[in-house]
Formats: structure tokens, C-alpha cells, sequence
């Protein structure tokens, strides 16, 4: 409770506006480290230009243009995106290469086509019925744009999409073409990779992506449909393709973050979780185990992903102020504003000392859901103590 | 796709700011149900005034200035806060009495005393340690405020707090006194309650909140402590409490919306649920009886509070555009922006025909986690299409 915090109360701002260093932010705080940051972003850019595709990186996870900036230091690239919100936004940021990856309905592709027509963005959607695809001769009429349209694909049973061999997807491709719209190729995400962990099946999950996407696109091609873009791309496949033969373009997002479902993928380090909650602990209970902070799942969220994984996480990894494990430490409960800290089941190991006011940071599960209880990134590099800029996020559709 | 639509798309404006009716609002949104609220909240004003006791209603779940003027249509009355981002917010509307319902790091407490240092509010806090107590000496001295303290009892091995017979109950009373801060009562929250599903082990549970915060009441009184509040309350407690002798205050907040995690404890109908996603159809797969919507945790929280109920409603009940429910359709997988409806597992019947663009409604697991994924309510009333008034909410820490 020095100076620096009570200069912060004394104005109407919240403390954490100009919190020069972490001792002086609110808690909880959603924290950005900047050097994970950009290790994560060199790790796929490298990838990607290896394996000789685009990287069209996805901006669910991160929503935010300063963490854009570090993906595109000179001109906006091609880019993903969940939302309309996200689109209209980068496109004020000066984008105008994005994909929507979320099914389209008469009245979003309507919206979509007005940002483009507003901004002049080529915001490509995606469908995979031809209802979805005769609904565009309207939006076209209606706005005066020719929406740009994939058609998206399923190669392993997790979500919407065709399969590659599913007659459909000629009738799809024809009906898009009928519309006035253009089909400028096929998009297909392997979200079953999730649950794997080990090399050997992610390598096959890639490779299992790939043909499957690359299976579709010549069948178009075949069939006269030109088919210029091959998109694929998830977080785990992302990282471990070995070739992208027939490919054009990867997707991926949470990999700017990563997390501890990642991790138990085995797609990266906890030493490469570039976001954190800092927490204050707020009680104890020795009879328990127990110590209470600040941050429940409002600040981390309700995401649990590691609890179906080898190595449950609870609701996060505890680390010291300055990131480094405690070990064996988790968030064992939350509700709203509480969460609860207790050694992990089964560790011998004792429950370090931290008595009420001692700050720490919290590892998500899932980075997107994480980052998506909070409206900034507090920037750190590392361990020193010096936030160096604050990040803002968007929300909403 | 009507005028209606194309005449929102035209501005510069999301749809929402200027949507007057429930077609034309953009998807997901978070639809209020006026009458539902009223009547939820009318419900719980007559049993606390029939029990004796002050209503104290926790605004964690409602974040909203119009909200809570449905609650107090006079004068602000007493409120329950879960941030100091509420507190804040709410007295510049003019609230005064406010317990923050979370126990107090040293910084948290410097920030409270601070916003009642700059509007007047009389901010109470929470504790359950001597070092807590102790660090309010210097709080007051660098604010010049003199904080109002509750200390926190546990009745039912939830969270935090003190036994009613733990020796340290004293103490922590004494050191209050010492630090010149003023100890206004003992407060309890049946927070194990959630668990239960039989009004008879509501009943006890209510009656165990009150024996043991009555029990610590007294204790205090009789080594000196004037203990002028007795405070206590959950949702499910409040609603099946027999009589609450010697307690001067209730507090509850997801009661005013509701929730399946209320209705799966036995407190509420599905059909007192007052909010509830508004959600699109974006693609159908019949081969395995998916219907994909518009609609993933990130509009319908992460939370699956009836996962561990005797129905699990997987990520929300499905109803139609006017808000009847779709018998047994449930949200079974979400990601990030997609949800996926079946027919729950073990129903005979058929998965209704809700061809692309349809639009529906899903009720919450927990009304708290959903409602704090969105940023406004969009208020309707009954099966009426209208939009009656766009509520904002407030989050952050």
C-alpha cells in the first residue's frame, strides 16, 4: 500500500489506467508477456513459410489490433475472424483481407456484405447448404456486393461442413455460382485435434486435414470450379503438418497464447503461456489446504478443457508474481469472484506460505475464454515488474 | 430479410442500438424478459417482508443501473456487490448502503474506502483474519475514512469465513476495534445449497444459515460487540427459509433471473427463467440429428452447472423465437461461436425442423455466467416481438 496505489485511488480512474508496474494494477488483471508474445508468432510464421503457405492467423482468441500488430509489423495481412464485430473492427484498422469462419445466415451474410461495402474489405464467407448459397442472390441484389464464398468442409466429424466426398458439394459449389457469388475455394478446420496427445496422431491429424481438403478441392476443379484458395488450419495440426502439398493457406489462433489444454496436447511449454490472470489472495484456511484469491471464473472463466486431459489442470496453474511455477499448485474451485487454490490431488508436496495480500498469476485453460472476461492486456516482458502498454480487446457480434 | 434489416445494415451502427423488434436484432443477443423479472423480483419482496428481514439484493448477477431500478422503483436501496467496478457504478447512481460481498486484500480495501472518500457511499467490506483486520489501520489513516466491516462466518464448509464457535471469531471482532474501523455484523452465505434438490434439505439448510449466524451474533454481543447486522442468503436459502429469527437482512441475486441450476435445485419453473440467448440456425447435419446455431460458449458461458444435477441440460434448453421450449432440445457441444442442438439423450422424439436462419432462444445453466458474456439486455415482454428498452451492463474489476 504505497504512494503509487494511492495516487491511482485519488482519481476517478480505475488504478489500473495508468499502473505503471504490477504491484500497482487492480486485481484480478489480465497480464499479456510480450516475449512469449512474439516467440509464439515467430514459432508458426516460421512454419508456415517453411511448409510454403500463407498464414492467416485468427483473430478469436487475441481481439485486439495491438496483438495484430505484432502478427503484421508493416502492412495488414490476411486475417480470421469469429465475429462480425471483429470484422467491422479490423476493417476501421485498415484489413481488408479476413474469412468469417462461422456458418453464414441470410441475415449475417447481409451484414457482412454491408461492412465490405462500407469499407471496401473482401470479407469471404463460409456455408455448406444451398440454401445458404441461393440466400446470396438476395444479399447480392440487395447490397451490391458479390460476396466471396467458401465452402466449408468436415474431415473429421467435429462440427459443421461436407465431406470431401459428398455429392453435395458439386450441387454447393454449383448453386454458389448460380447465386452471383464467387467460390473462391474450400476451408476445413480439424477441431478433433484437441483432444489428442501424442506426435505420432497429430501428424496424422494434419496429414488427415490436408488430403481431405486438398480431396475436394480437385474434385471442384474437376467439375470446373476453380477453387484458388485450399484453407485448413487448427492450433494442434497447425504445429505439427509435415508437408502442406496442394495447400494455400493455415489457420490458426490460440497459438499467439497458447494454454494448458495445448500443453496437454503437447503443442507447446507452460513456459510459452503468454497470458495470465494476477490475483491477490484474499484468505486462508490451513485446516483445508485452502487460500482463497480474488479471481474466480469471471476473471479466468468457466473453461475446464484440461479436465478431460491426462493432467487436469482445476482452473488454472499457479505461478509467483513474477511467473514462475508454484509447483504443483492449481485453482482447484471458482465461483464468481473466489477461486480457491489447494496442492494437487495426490502431490506430496506441502502448500507453499501466502498470506492475505500476496499477489500471483493464474494459467488459463483455454486462452480464449480466458482473454475474453477481460477488456485489456496488461502488457509485461518476462519478470520484471513494468507493464509496458495497455492492450485493449473488443467483444460482442 | 426484410427492410427492416436492410435499414439497420445501411447505418454505421450494429443492428442492436436501433433494433425495435426481436427479427431484427443481430444474433447472439441476450433477450430480458420484463414480466418474468418483475415477477421474480415481487416473489422474493414479499417472503423478506413476510420473514421480517431487510432485502439486500446482490447486483453481481445484473450488473445494471435499470435492473435495479426495477428492484427499487423509489429511492436506491440496500445493495450486495461482487466488485469494486460495481461499487463504483452504483453510487454514481446515487446507491449509499452497499456491502462488498468478497474478503478484502489491503490494496481492495484502500480502493472501497477511496470510492466512499469521493461519493459518500458507505461501502461495507468482508474479513476473516486478524492480518485483514490489522491492515485497516492504515487504511483509514490514508483515506481518512473509517471502514465498516462485516466479518464473513462459514456455516457450511463453502468458501471462506469463520465457524460461529472458532476461537479467532473474537479476536478478529476485537482487532476490528483496534484498528478504528467499525464492526457492523456477521454476514454467511450458504453457498453448498446450490447441491441440494429436496425442499426438506432446503428447509435445513436455510435453518442451519441462520442457527449459525445468529449463534456468532450472539457471541459477539455478549463479550461487548454491538453487532447491529446479521446478514445472510443464497437464492435457494432465501427461498425456502421458515423463519429467520434474529437476522436483519437477506441477501440473493441470481433470483431475479433465474437459471436450469435453480430450476434443477427445485427453487423456480423453467418458466420464471427472465433471460436467454437469442440465437440463429446456420446449418443442419440430419445424418447425426445436429442442428448447428449461431450461438457457442462465448454467448452462452462456459458453465455447466447441470452437468452434476439429475438432468443435465448440456450447455441450455432450447426454445422457440417466442420462447417456448422445444421439448427436450438441448445446446449437447459449444465452441467458441457454434453451438450444436439434438434431442437429449434417451427422448424419443424427433429433432424438430428448424431449417437455416431459424431463430431461437436458449435458457442458462447459471444466469450470472451468461449474462456477464454480453455487454446489454435487450428487453422484451412475454411472446411479444417488441423490444421495450436496451439495459447496458457494466463489468471489469
Amino acid at each position: 500500500m504505497g504512494t503509487e496505489k494511492m495516487t491511482n485511488l485519488a482519481t476517478s480512474q480505475p488504478a489500473t489506467v495508468s499502473a505503471k508496474t504490477i504491484d500497482a494494477l487492480i486485481t484480478p488483471s489480465l497480464l499479456l508477456d510480450r516475449n512469449r508474445l512474439e516467440r509464439n508468432i515467430q514459432r508458426l510464421a516460421e512454419r508456415a513459410a517453411k511448409l510454403g503457405v500463407v498464414l492467416r492467423p485468427h483473430m478469436k482468441t487475441a481481439k485486439s489490433i495491438d496483438v495484430a500488430r505484432q502478427v503484421f509489423p508493416g502492412e495488414p495481412g490476411p486475417i480470421t475472424v469469429s465475429t462480425l464485430a471483429e470484422a467491422a473492427y479490423f476493417a476501421s484498422h485498415g484489413y481488408r483481407d479476413m474469412t468469417y469462419a462461422v456458418g453464414l445466415s441470410p441475415a449475417s451474410a447481409l451484414r457482412a456484405m454491408e461492412i465490405c461495402h462500407r469499407t471496401g474489405a473482401d470479407l469471404k464467407l463460409l456455408l455448406d447448404t444451398v440454401e445458404q448459397a441461393d440466400a446470396l442472390a438476395e444479399v447480392r441484389a440487395a447490397t451490391g456486393v458479390t460476396p466471396s464464398v467458401f465452402i466449408e468442409l468436415d474431415c473429421d466429424d467435429h462440427r459443421g461442413g461436407l465431406k470431401p466426398e459428398d455429392p453435395r458439394l458439386l450441387e454447393v459449389a454449383d448453386r454458389i455460382v448460380a447465386a452471383g457469388a464467387r467460390l473462391v475455394g474450400v476451408l476445413a478446420h480439424a477441431g478433433e485435434s484437441y483432444g489428442l496427445n501424442t506426435p505420432e496422431a497429430l501428424v496424422q491429424a494434419a496429414e488427415n486435414e490436408r488430403a481431405a481438403t486438398v480431396r475436394a478441392a480437385e474434385t471442384l476443379r474437376r467439375h470446373g470450379h476453380a477453387c484458388p484458395i485450399v484453407s485448413l488450419g487448427s492450433t494442434p495440426t497447425a504445429h505439427f503438418a509435415e508437408n502442406l502439398d496442394g495447400v494455400t493457406e493455415l489457420r490458426a489462433g490460440v497459438y499467439m497464447f497458447f494454454d494448458l489444454v495445448q500443453h496437454g496436447v503437447g503443442v507447446c511449454a507452460v513456459d510459452d503461456i503468454a497470458i495470465s490472470v494476477l490475483a491477490t489472495v484474499i484468505g486462508t484456511k490451513p485446516e483445508k489446504g485452502w487460500v482463497l484469491i480474488d479471481a474466480g471464473w469471471m476473471a479466468l472463466s468457466r473453461d475446464r478443457g484440461t479436465a478431460s486431459q491426462a493432467v487436469d489442470q482445476g482452473y488454472g496453474v499457479v505461478c509467483d508474481l513474477q511467473g514462475h511455477m508454484l509447483a504443483d499448485v492449481i485453482v482447484s474451485q471458482a465461483s464468481q469472484e473466489h477461486g480457491i487454490l489447494t496442492v494437487r490431488p495426490g502431490s506430496g508436496k506441502p502448500m507453499p506460505d501466502l498470506p492475505v495480500g500476496t499477489r500471483v498469476r493464474i494459467l488459463p485453460n483455454h486462452a480464449c475464454a480466458m482473454a475474453s472476461q477481460h477488456e485489456f492486456y496488461s502488457v509485461v516482458s518476462g519478470d520484471s515488474p513494468e507493464i509496458d502498454a495497455r492492450w485493449d480487446r473488443i467483444r460482442g457480434w
